[in-house]
């Protein structure tokens, strides 16, 4: 059940493109600092309570629900502008992100592994730090 | 056959989750200014040529064939940092955009859309300028 379209859908939900499954993927970048804090994916009705609460709701597709962004670990995103691309298939949220950590390993941003290559040998390597044991954040 | 994987896959390859289509989204960031360009899928075979190569090559849906970003337009992406996330299924391309136009449109970035709300009543409106008439893009 992620196709789930609002009853009346209005011309701007309407727009956007869903794929097969109902679902869209979502960017989340900070809207001061313009790091991208991570990718997730939403659903018709997550993105329009989204809009109308201004803060990030996605579809988890392991737990098969809306996912309120912060419910459990406080790191709420406030909805600061909300973007689409030219083929309407992504979204762009830029936001606030509550407590500076968007990860749930505890880091700032999801995107913390850079491929560094030494010698013709690459390897993906963990570059940026743990701001809060996700022990503590998730307890 | 989008789930091409090279015969000899290098253990940081074998670490990137693709979905069951054998693909997995790639974010542009411009790698200066932190502004998103765009976001398109890539299969392994793609991934491969873009750290061999380093230049942003992605598999394009519509057109079940390798697309090596600026092949037609010029508008070469330069790999300047490889992020990948948390989950392993989403890549982010930190990229020197050649031409300063990553958008079919002729513009900067494909999220020139923003969602404005008056009187409560939402729309999606064009806000970033069109740099270059495509017709002069792809001719």
């Amino acid at each position: 059940m992620t196709a789930q379209t609002p009853a009346l859908s209005p011309p701007w939900l309407a727009e956007v493109k869903f794929d097969e499954q109902g679902l869209i993927p979502a960017i989340s970048q900070d809207a001061q600092t313009n790091q991208i804090l991570m990718v997730a994916w939403m659903n018709a009705e997550s993105l329009a309570e989204t809009v109308q609460t201004g803060r990030a709701v996605f579809w988890s597709r392991s737990r098969k629900r809306l996912w309120r962004k912060g419910e459990e670990s406080g790191h709420v995103q406030r909805l600061v502008e909300l973007r689409l691309d030219c083929d309407a298939d992504v979204l762009l949220l830029k936001v606030e992100q509550l407590g500076g950590i968007a990860c749930h390993t505890g880091r700032a941003s999801c995107f913390y592994r850079r491929l560094d290559t030494t010698d013709g040998l690459s390897e993906w390597v963990s570059v940026d730090p743990v701001l809060k044991d996700p022990e503590l954040i998730y307890k």
